[in-house]
C-alpha cells in the first residue's frame, strides 16, 4: 500500500501547507512517501488516493555521522489504525538504513499523548526526558539580529 | 577574525571526531565555520591556528520552510570570553539568511547552564520549555527493527 514517490501535483496536501511543501519536495529539500488507496471510479478527482505520508531529510551528528530525520507524519483520520502510520515510518526508516544512517530523529509536543506513545512503543527513546535535551530557536527577528551582529533582546 | 573555510586537513578536530567530521565536511553533509588566530613562528605546526568552529546545515520546516540546524559551536577554552562563539553563531545566522532561512534551530542539553544563558542572552527561544516540544530518537537496533517491520521492544 505504501508507495515511494515524488508527487506529481500538490494537491493532496493539507491546504494551509500545500505551497511550502509542494516546492522544498521539488527542490529536494525534503522527500517525501506517501500511502496510497486505489483509485474509486466514477469520480476519481473527488476521491483523493493519498491517505498517509511522510516527510524525512537526512542531517548530521557529530557523534553518529549521518542521521535521517523524521519532519511530518500524517494518517488522514479516517484510515488511522490500519498500521499504515507504522508502514510509513519503517520506510522511511528503510531509506536511513540503505544510506548508512544509524539514528532517526523526530520531534514530539509533548501534550499529544497518542503520538508519543505510539512512538514509545515502537522503540523510539524520549532524548528531552532521558538526557535532558532541549530544543532552542532562533525567530525570524532574533535570526535577522544575530546576522547583522546586533544584541538579542 | 572568522573565516569561512572547508578544512584541508583534520588535524585541528578534537581527536575522537576527528575522522567522522572531517568526512561529513567533504562530502558536503555539513558545513563548517572556522575562527582563526595568526600563525606564530616559529613553531607553527605546534601551534594550532583554529580556536573555534561552528557546524550547521540545512533543514526544513513543514511550517516556516528552508531553516538552518547549527550542529556544533566550540571555542577553545583558553580563547572562551573573547566574543568568537558570537561571532561564529552570528555568521552562521548569515549564512542562513543569505539562503532563505527564518529560523535557526539548535539543541543544548538543559544542564549546561552558561551555554543556555549564553543562547538566550542572544535572543533564543527554548521550544521545550515554551511549547513542550521533545527530541525523539531510534537507535540503531531499534532503528534496523523499524527498517524490518519488526516490533519495537
Amino acid at each position: 500500500m505504501v508507495s515511494v514517490r515524488t508527487p506529481s501535483t500538490s494537491a493532496w496536501w493539507p491546504k494551509s501547507r500545500r505551497r511550502i511543501r509542494a516546492k522544498a519536495v521539488r527542490k529536494g529539500q525534503i522527500r517525501c512517501l506517501c500511502s496510497e488507496r486505489k483509485r474509486s471510479r466514477p469520480f476519481p478527482r473527488l476521491c483523493p488516493t493519498v491517505v498517509g505520508y511522510g516527510l524525512y531529510f537526512f542531517t548530521y551528528s557529530t557523534w553518529k555521522g549521518r542521521n535521517i530525520y523524521m519532519e511530518d507524519l500524517y494518517v488522514r483520520p479516517e484510515f488511522r489504525g490500519q498500521g499504515i502510520g507504522k508502514k510509513l515510518m519503517s520506510r522511511i526508516a528503510q531509506m536511513g538504513v540503505e544510506k548508512g544512517c544509524t539514528q532517526m530523529k523526530f520531534s514530539v509536543l509533548d501534550w499529544n499523548r497518542p503520538a508519543v506513545d505510539f512512538y514509545r512503543s515502537k522503540g523510539a527513546v524520549d532524548l528531552t526526558a532521558a538526557e535532558d535535551w532541549h530544543v532552542f530557536r532562533f525567530e525570524a527577528d532574533a535570526l535577522r539580529r544575530l546576522a547583522l551582529g546586533e544584541p538579542g533582546e
